[in-house]
């Protein structure tokens, strides 16, 4: 198959990580007969300081007329203080919506040679830790309007939480759609005994459950949410909710699996066209040191392969290399543990390509 | 001394709780020579059967002119079906507001006899857990407009969360307050790279670091701080935030301590007249049966005779008979452990009154 893949390397220590990702998609292409073929785009604090803006609209266009978007992380201190318009976090939200990517997909999960990594005592982490966050991304108080204005003589700030029923459907139906696929277990995560969007969004859930008798739906509130996540994150299957929430409770979910190094997320909207992202951030502490870990971006790519290449072989083909090399006890430095061998960014690319 | 104490039983297992608050209190005023005086008030599901209204003005004006308020917990399954306006939480946000309780200050801190129930491993606990996180009560999105209107064909929803300069600037200042009579740290916790909202915050917040140049202030997002709060608890002295933000950190603050049923806190505003309850909520499912653990709320008792009455040794006594009986090893259900003395709600409401 033929795949143009837009390419984001991000800021920061970014770079270093996609450019072990792409390492990987080529062998994967090689091995396979594929064709990958890169256009690369600039998004975040790179493409600030060469367009003084952090999503042109021409490298929106690339994005949108790939197959699919493969992005580092951005931001940076180096951005922090500019206006809220013109920062690096903007750019990935325009590009979200942009791209019509509606549902951000981030597993939490433990792999088994890190389990001592996780910040919760072993008797939780052994009942299992095993769910997925599906977050609306593109609707909410980050997409409302923002405002701030003058009143009785002081600023006052406004952000604004809409939510419409059908951008509420059809995320909840990728919540259903998921927990099929899974343990058929969904939580609807909202703040229903306060908001109004959360109200809406439960009347639209009760109409979907309708059609999925199958799935043991639940609701559950976001406060409680975020100290059952600590607690017994073994019950939770697939959690839907909202993009403030969800952005919350996703991040606390990948803690509590003790290695945020390894998570990768898809966002996807109604075609195939997706976008694949680390979770964790552009770490400008480390960057250009070659210490910072690639492997979330190399299980995105494998992600892109699944669920927007449909390419499921090459997919476990990476995620089984990446299991042979914690297996053989390599480790960037984020994850180092008694026992093991320290490696860098671009060793750790190459055990990975060896496994392939 | 003499004071006027307003007391909301409150919902489903509350009454049993406040209940033993109440005989703690006496013991505690008979052995100082003060005469605490009682009003009871009706707040939350109980003000809806009896008024069909969560907090009509007769009830809001009982807690206005008392000294303070000892509450329990609201809410049930049997009020879950009414309109957002009319349930039982509503009775408690008009509450906060009716009084201007816009502090809520909630500790989070390890009972070194309960270390094993944190669901955090030893290697975290150990570091130590102690921290408060200072939340705004009044404001934001949970006191913004609510509304759902017709759009295109389809209901939208709209919750708005406004915050002006003074909102911020008194609660800002009880952040850095807090701090100064700790270990002078102060998080203040946003959304900054998104929402105005956080970005005024931060801007009152530069402001008044200059008049506390002893308090190390940061600032940290949202959705890291979640992640902190598991991985590295040590860090946090003093948290302070917005509402909503404060709703959902303070509780996974207060799961990581591992006794949800220890947790008090307390609710101030301009004067000394404050509102103290338990974190935890009204449990309906084990209502009547005498097992609920009244601890968090007689800890509430205990801070509201520091904080708004200022009555040290009294608090101090009350703190410390429950540290005593948790060394003998008395537990409630909710944090049995091997080797422990189950007792029910009245009976550890006894142990306590005994070394008092
Ligand atoms: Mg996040
Ligand atoms: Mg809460």
């Amino acid at each position: 198959m033929n795949k143009n893949i837009t390419l984001i390397y991000g800021d920061c220590s970014s770079p270093e990580i996609v450019t072990q990702a792409v390492r990987v998609l080529d062998k994967i292409a090689a091995r396979h007969g594929h064709t990958f073929t890169y256009t690369r785009a600039y998004m975040g604090g790179e493409a600030i300081d060469r367009f003084g803006d952090p999503l042109p609209a021409s490298e929106l266009e690339k994005c949108k007329s790939s197959d699919s978007v493969l992005l580092g992380a951005i931001g940076g201190p180096k951005w922090e203080g500019l206006p809220g318009d013109q920062r690096p976090e903007k750019g990935l939200l325009r590009l979200r919506a942009g791209m019509g990517l509606y549902a951000n997909n981030r597993p939490a999960k433990i792999w088994p040679q890190l389990a001592d990594a996780s910040p919760l005592k072993k008797s939780i982490v052994d009942q299992g830790i095993d769910f997925i966050v599906v977050r609306e991304l593109i609707g909410g108080v980050y997409f409302g309007e923002h405002k701030t204005i003058e009143q009785n003589g002081e600023k006052v700030a406004i952000d604004t939480m809409p939510y419409s029923e059908h951008e509420i459907e059809r995320i909840g139906r990728i919540g259903f759609e998921t927990a099929m696929k899974r343990r058929k277990k969904l939580t609807c995560v909202d703040k229903a005994n306060v908001l109004d969007t959360s109200r809406l969004w439960r009347a639209v859930m009760h109409r979907l459950q309708a059609e999925y008798p199958e799935v043991e739906y639940s609701e559950m509130f976001v406060d409680n949410c975020a100290m059952q996540i600590c607690k017994n994150p073994a019950q939770f299957d697939v959690i839907v909710t909202e993009n403030m929430f969800g952005d919350i409770l996703s991040d606390e979910a990948s803690e509590i699996t003790g290695s945020i190094g390894m998570v990768p997320s898809s966002s996807l909207g109604e075609g195939t066209c997706g976008l694949y992202e680390p979770i964790h951030g552009s770490a400008p502490d480390i960057a250009g040191q070659d210490v910072v870990n690639p492997i979330a971006c190399i299980l995105s790519a494998a992600m892109m392969l699944r669920y927007s290449f449909d390419m499921l072989a090459e997919a476990d083909e990476i995620e089984a290399a990446v299991n042979a090399v914690l297996d053989e006890g390599y480790r960037t430095a984020d994850m180092m543990a008694p026992g093991c061998t320290r490696v860098g960014c671009t060793e750790m690319g190459n055990k990975i390509l060896e496994h392939i």
